[in-house]
């Protein structure tokens, strides 16, 4: 029997990524994320679950438009004593901005008598109208039979009886979902066969975690057993050791195995991109080991390996990094180093003669400043300013003499406990010093304030420019609050522009400093701004 | 064709994992791992490359005894132009304390072809002289065949060719290695179990890596089609993606599939040390997601879980933690449920009456608190504490009146460019009023420094205590600078205890006073401090 090529994404990032411990994603983190995996021709978003907490109330509210993906409310059956017209958590998934819901129900016995103490029979009806009742709601209704993997290896006919239910009643996909990810991938392989043996349609979906650490094989088990739609998270995020990494399994499943999906052209390119994206959001580190996507996924180290790469990369890379958005990283190589940096200069529009004596200085300069902390690869405009201040083609607006950041936390006059801060900066602009105070909630936000008073009357171009993001990542943690800190801001201007720096210090204030500096310098530098030194000058 | 169910262990952290990106391994690191992998009972210890780096002459010069363990030199095949017995690269590998050597060769005709540039019948003949004259000298010499895999797909008959060479020469293991490490589960199934029945005598070893995210995967298909030696290293360390995970491996198959290898009594409990073990003699913070060893490997969040996880385990693990040498954990959560909360107290040791209205009020706070910013999952102390203020469970220490933090960036008299920060805490303790001033790199330093001068002298108690991790988040960060700042503290004592607090604000120095009051709060109460207010009360 064969069965088609297609195979449908469902990203549960936005659901079960969610609930890992130490995630907590705003409403913008769902929307951008949604709408990336959107525009990559994601085939379902699986936004969250509705009624079960603010943040997915108020995403469900009010989603994005989606051009391709189908976007899915996720949710439970109805629970015993009530019928599904009158279960208020049923409700809340079906009243929504989405018109797909995945409703996730138990298919190990072993669930139902202990963890929920149902009569058996009882749970088949209460999977059964539950989709029915969803099924005329909604455009798509899919199941997520829980523990299937365990449940089918405990009773078999009770697992493939509640599948069976939802599938009578209506449900477009019956997701087999190995939710204590302990199931091993021949198992899986058989397992899933059967099942498509006994319901077939290509209905099987398959949700894998990665306890045993196999959750990509067991994907790609179940996919090649008959398993057409394929669940996953970006970076297989997801609560104890994650989900079944969906990029992983794009690049698997698209480029070694030849599967069709609803990807858009370009998707795969973007997936180097998208994983950045989550850990950008998630303020966390890259994996610097991911398959195909890591920073070092494609690094080559010094010796046996090298000539032969350059000589031809298929013999020590089993993709062209490329294919996926990455790139290849020689190490401990000059002119490797060379070669990244040239490329960096064209990437930013800088005419650069390689034989200038300034490239050579410019990689000791970032070699340098990447030991202290420096990190260029997200900071495009600090690497830039680099660039151009050692080929003389960026002016200094102005040159800070001082700057005094005062926090201060003390009982008001009112009796209400306050934390304030006041910040002072001296600086020489326009042939004159210019001093100034602000205030903030907090040390850098009163710094920002104090530099902008004394800069806008000069340089009316700032007037528009405002910190869009701010990131501290501390470096050499194990050191404790004596660790050097590195900040990063992304600015933004009424143009529309966006300009991410960089500023690195054991002193967090001063850090942060260093990153507005240059988000200001960038600002005036691509805007054409006039240094008011020379205006003193000619005045 | 029945297979015998015992499978042999070759670690290779000291050779294959060493070679990683920014993994520099001293002879001590060395001796301290192949100790404890010999005490677990692993069969091989690949101990690294003598002779081509000073560490690995070292520590072949004078290794430990090894109760269980061989004890394994890598190398090369000779190189062309040269008799095996004079070529100097083999010759090292063979003049130390080691019996036991890996060699590795070509098995790919193109890389015969390109890389090497040498005519391959001629290969044939380097590869079988090189094993012939190891042969001679050691007790086991085993070859690792390089791009096995691709070699395999590209020309089988040449492959198997190699394979032939080193097996007629006398080596007793032939290790397919997937060095690319882009080779899919399915084909290394297929390929295993063709090579196996070509070459019987279970003689096939196994080494992948993780390029595709399939190592593990791919090694329990290969020893599933046959392969009996198993090759991987601790943490799946190895450069690109890593290699083989001999932790998942272990657990895998002993646990789940039921072979037999040379561990000893209690290996398997030892495993989550095991880990911990390589993480900290690189330096490097633990993989809290890991398979079978992650610190949150049984981590249990959200309120569907909870409940049926302290019913019956088997309900949502997949093995008994204890089994690895790993815990449960159950966390609190934006989730957070009743049943969440009372397992936490019961986790802390609080006896609480399920309806003391205290529940309820908790459950209201750490909701509102998770709201604003809190995220106590990472915060057990902090959780803690509030838990046992709502319950008057501990005691007020001391009483913040009010802090001044200053950070300053000046010109000093030297003409240097410095920033510095000073810290006033003024607090009242032990029924006088306190009023200390301390500097440090950066503000929070600064704060640490003062609180310390003011409370050592009243709880000697602190006087151990130290700053072991801080950590930043800014949430809502598209607020700009104005955004809310989460800091997360991981403290220390002398006890070798760890725990952690949070604090948040919209000031960031603010939130890292909360987080350092809970942090000394804590570790007051845990020693039994006698509040400084009540001595003063009975003096």
């Amino acid at each position: 029997m064969t069965s088609s090529n297609r195979l449908y994404l469902f990203d549960t990032t936005l659901r079960d990524g969610a609930q890992t411990q130490g995630v907590d994603f705003t409403v913008a983190d769902k929307v951008a994320i949604a709408r990336e995996l959107d525009r990559l021709g994601i085939d379902y978003i699986e936004g969250g679950w509705p009624g079960a907490n603010p943040t997915d109330d108020r995403f469900f509210a009010d989603p994005p438009e989606f051009q391709n993906a189908k976007f899915v409310a996720f949710g439970m059956t109805r629970r015993a004593g009530r019928s599904a017209a009158n279960d208020p958590g049923l409700n809340a998934i079906l009243q929504t901005k989405a018109r797909n819901v995945c409703m996730v129900g138990k298919t190990w016995d072993f669930h139902v008598d202990v963890a929920l103490e149902l009569d058996r029979t009882e749970y088949l009806e209460m999977i059964a109208d539950s989709i029915a009742h969803a099924k005329g709601r909604m455009d798509e209704v899919m199941f997520d039979a829980e523990h299937f993997f365990d449940g089918y290896k405990a009773n078999p006919d009770y697992a493939l009886a509640c599948l069976h239910a939802a599938e009578k009643a209506g449900a477009r996909w019956l997701v087999l979902c190995d939710t204590n990810g302990g199931t091993m991938p021949h198992e899986i392989e058989r397992i899933v066969g059967e099942v498509c043996a006994r319901i077939p349609g290509e209905k099987i979906g398959i949700h894998t975690h990665n306890d045993t650490e196999n959750a990509v094989a067991n994907t790609l088990a179940a996919v090649r057993a008959g398993a057409r739609q394929v669940q996953g998270t970006i970076n297989g995020l997801g609560e104890r050791c994650g989900n079944a990494n969906m990029i992983s399994l794009i690049a698997n499943l698209v480029i070694k195995m030849g599967y069709e999906t609803g990807l858009k052209d370009g998707a795969l390119q973007r997936l180097t991109h998208l994983s950045r994206l989550l850990d950008d959001r998630l303020n966390v580190p890259t994996n610097r080991s991911a398959a195909y996507v890591g920073t070092r996924a494609f690094a080559h180290k010094g010796g046996l390996h090298v000539s032969a790469v350059e000589k031809d990369p298929k013999t020590y890379e089993h993709v062209d990094p490329e294919m996926v958005g990455n790139q290849r990283i020689i190490v401990v190589s000059d002119q490797a180093g060379r070669s990244n940096i040239m490329a960096r200069f064209r990437q930013i529009g800088l005419e650069v003669d390689p034989k200038d004596p300034a490239v050579a200085r410019l990689l000791e300069i970032v070699k340098e400043r990447e030991a202290e902390g420096y990190a260029y690869d997200g900071a495009d405009a600090s690497f830039e300013l680099l660039a151009r201040h050692e080929l003389h083609t960026v002016p200094d607006y102005f040159a800070l003499q001082s700057f005094r950041v005062l926090v201060e936390r003390r009982v008001n006059a009112r009796g209400q406990l306050i934390a304030m801060s006041e910040a002072t900066v001296k600086l020489d602009v326009a042939g004159h010093r210019a001093m100034e105070v602000g205030e903030g909630n907090g040390p850098v936000n009163a710094l920002d304030a104090a530099l902008r008073k004394a800069l806008v009357p000069v340089y009316p171009e700032l007037a528009d420019m405002r910190l869009v993001d701010f990131k501290v990542r501390i470096l050499d943690s194990a050191g404790g609050t004596a660790a050097t800190t590195r900040v990063m801001i992304e600015s933004g201007d009424a143009k529309g522009r966006r300009w991410s720096t960089i500023g690195v210090s054991p002193n967090i204030v001063d850090a942060s400093y260093n990153a507005l500096y240059d988000a200001i310098t960038y600002k005036l530098f691509r805007d054409g701004a006039t240094p008011a030194t020379e205006r003193a000058a000619s005045a």
